[in-house]
Parts: C-alpha cells; sequence; structure tokens
C-alpha cells in the first residue's frame, strides 16, 4: 500500500495518475499549501524539501516526480508504462520527464516562487513577467520537437503523458494561449477521456 | 562508439566520468560556449535546447544528465552502476539525480544564466546575489539529508557520484565556503583519486 502526499495543482498529479494507470493499492493526503501545511515539522520529517509529491513505500519514502514516475513503471511492469528493457528507449522517455522537471517546471515556478530566487520585490515581480515567455518556449520545443502522437513516446502510452498532462495543465493560468500548441491540446483532450486521469482529477477537487 | 558533446565547466561532466567508470568507447567534442557554438545551427541539429551534454549513439541521441546517467548504467550492468533490479533502490539514486538538475543546477544557473527568467538588468543582478544562498541551501540538504559514507547511495558507487562530484566543482565560484560541508568536501577528493574521475578531468583541460 502506497500513500501519495499531494497538493492542488502541483505536479503531484502525474504520479497520481500513474498509479491509477497501474492499479496500484493507495492512499492519498493532501497537504496545505495555503496553510504552509508543507513547512510544517509533520511534513518537513517526510520530505525535508518541504515540496510534493512524496510517496510512502513499505520500503521508505521517495520523492521528485521522474523518479517516482520510473519507480511506478518498473514497480508493475505488466502496465506497460515504460519501455523498460530498453536502455535507449527508457532514456528517451526519462530526457522528456527531466526536461520537464528541470526546465519547463522551473520556468512556471517563477511565478508562484520567485522568492526562490530573490529576495528584492521588483526582481520577483520581473520574473513573474517573463513566465509567458519562458514557460511558451518551452511548450514550443514540446509543440515542435519532442511530441508524439497519439502519446508523447509515439505508440506507446508512457510515464511521460501523465507528467505532460499535469504540467499542460498551467498553461492558461501562465498566462500563455493554448491555441499555440495545437499537438499539446489534443494531447490534453486525449488524455483527459482516460479513466485513471478522470479517476486522479476528480479526487484532486 | 559513442560521441559526447561537452562544455568546460558544465554538468557535462558527469556524463564524462560515467562513460570512463564503464570503460565505454566514446569521442568527446567540445562546444564553444563563449564564441556560442551552443546557437549555431549545427549544434542546435544536435540538441535544440543548445545545452550540453549530448551523447550521440548509434540509436540516436539522448539528453539531459540524469537520463544520459541511468542510459549508461543500462547499458552496462556490468560496471554496477545503479542498482537496476531493485526499483526502490534505483528511484533513490534517481530522485537523487533530480534533485541535482532540478534544484541545484537551476539554482546555480541563476549566476551564469539569469536571463532564462529575467530581461530586467538589476533582477538578474539580485538572481546574482541570492546564488551562494540558494545554492549553499541545496547542499546543506546534501549534507545533512542525502550523502551516504563512502558513497551517495552508502556502500555502492553509483551514477549519483559523478553528477555529485561535478557540481560540488562549481562550490568555490557559487561563492560558497566549501569548509561548510565536510561530508561533501570528502566526497569530492574522494572521487578525485578515481582513475575515471582524473581521466575526464584531464580530458577536459
Amino acid at each position: 500500500m502506497f500513500k501519495l502526499f499531494w497538493a492542488p495543482r502541483s505536479c503531484a498529479l502525474a504520479s497520481h495518475i500513474a498509479l491509477e494507470e497501474v492499479g496500484a493499492e493507495y492512499l492519498t493526503q493532501r497537504v496545505d499549501f495555503v496553510a504552509e501545511e508543507q513547512r510544517s515539522p509533520a511534513y518537513l520529517a517526510i520530505n525535508p524539501k518541504g515540496r510534493v509529491p512524496s510517496l510512502v513505500t513499505d520500503r521508505g519514502i521517495l520523492v521528485e516526480t521522474p523518479a517516482i514516475l520510473a519507480f511506478v513503471a518498473q514497480s508493475f511492469p505488466e502496465a506497460n508504462l515504460a519501455p523498460l528493457n530498453d536502455p535507449f528507449a527508457f532514456a528517451q522517455a526519462q530526457a522528456f520527464n527531466s526536461y520537464l522537471c528541470s526546465t519547463l517546471h522551473v520556468a512556471h515556478a517563477h511565478r508562484l516562487r520567485p522568492n526562490g530566487w530573490a529576495d528584492d520585490q521588483a526582481a520577483m515581480a520581473e520574473m513573474r513577467r517573463r513566465v509567458p515567455e519562458s514557460v511558451g518556449a518551452c511548450f514550443e520545443h514540446i509543440e515542435n520537437d519532442l511530441l508524439n502522437s497519439p502519446w508523447v513516446m509515439g505508440e506507446s502510452y508512457t510515464i511521460c503523458d501523465p507528467y505532460l498532462f499535469t504540467v499542460a495543465q498551467w498553461i492558461e493560468a501562465d498566462g500563455i494561449d493554448p491555441t499555440r500548441f495545437p499537438k499539446v491540446k489534443e494531447h490534453r483532450h486525449r488524455m483527459s477521456e482516460r479513466r485513471a486521469v478522470q479517476t486522479a482529477m476528480a479526487a484532486e477537487l
């Protein structure tokens, strides 16, 4: 039995969807970011970084979305969520997820937590102002260079798909016109028709 | 035969060390960031992001350090660079590498390329000013919560070790006192005694 710590509109949704896709037994627990629960001693004991997702397993706690996604795929090989026996194809999937976490998510985070990289109010305002451009450039790269059809990696649905769907949920709030990226938009629609996605989304409401 | 595109003092060093550790056959090609070669059409055809590392393989090109490191470990299982058959332990290693790439490297990048997140000069100066604090906080988390001995994951040398060694090379230039982190310092020293590290470092000079 797993337990997933999550927060609304966070990247934890990707892990939530993946757990649903494989039919894992799991509980979820919401971390209230508005009440700064992520900075409480109780939560910091689970994840000293004060971030989500955290996945409690019977072996210990896992953090970081790309690591959790690969873990879910490897723990449920019959669900075929990653090309586990093909190091090159697995690396391609991991490279995609690494890009989302280290470039796209970071660009997005400059709107919500610019205080991670500056103290000055004017600097933080400038960082927020640039978000539509920086995040937009990431989606441009995804649209033009990375995203296959019907799924990110092509014919096979993988751990890249819940992650892309998750970060694509932020497009409008980041001030980006979603019609600029028709392939991403189509992917979002295709994802929204999956039962696992609907279940995870409903649980977050 | 692989070909690794790298730049001095970049995170490509981690992949370079890993290729040495496993005894892979590979060539290296330096990308001249001073001459902005990473923005040349020739290099953008290899990596549209204009970043290093890029690893050319006979199947295609791989990017993103965590993905390349896992690829090297999986392609040379006899080198034991990752707990490949233990999804939980593999996820722990991947979580460490994901943290380096999405949090520590990003904090560091606010000194070298703040223009990724702002246009205003004063905002960029403020981001540079905060780097010692932000990157220092990352090394504090590594020192206190993540780094085992003698290696990151404990008894086994893994793909986490070249990556930590690589980002730890930036400590002084990021304005951080290395004596604050004795375990990281000891890890750097231990790494510097490995033949693979010496070979990769020498090739970068």
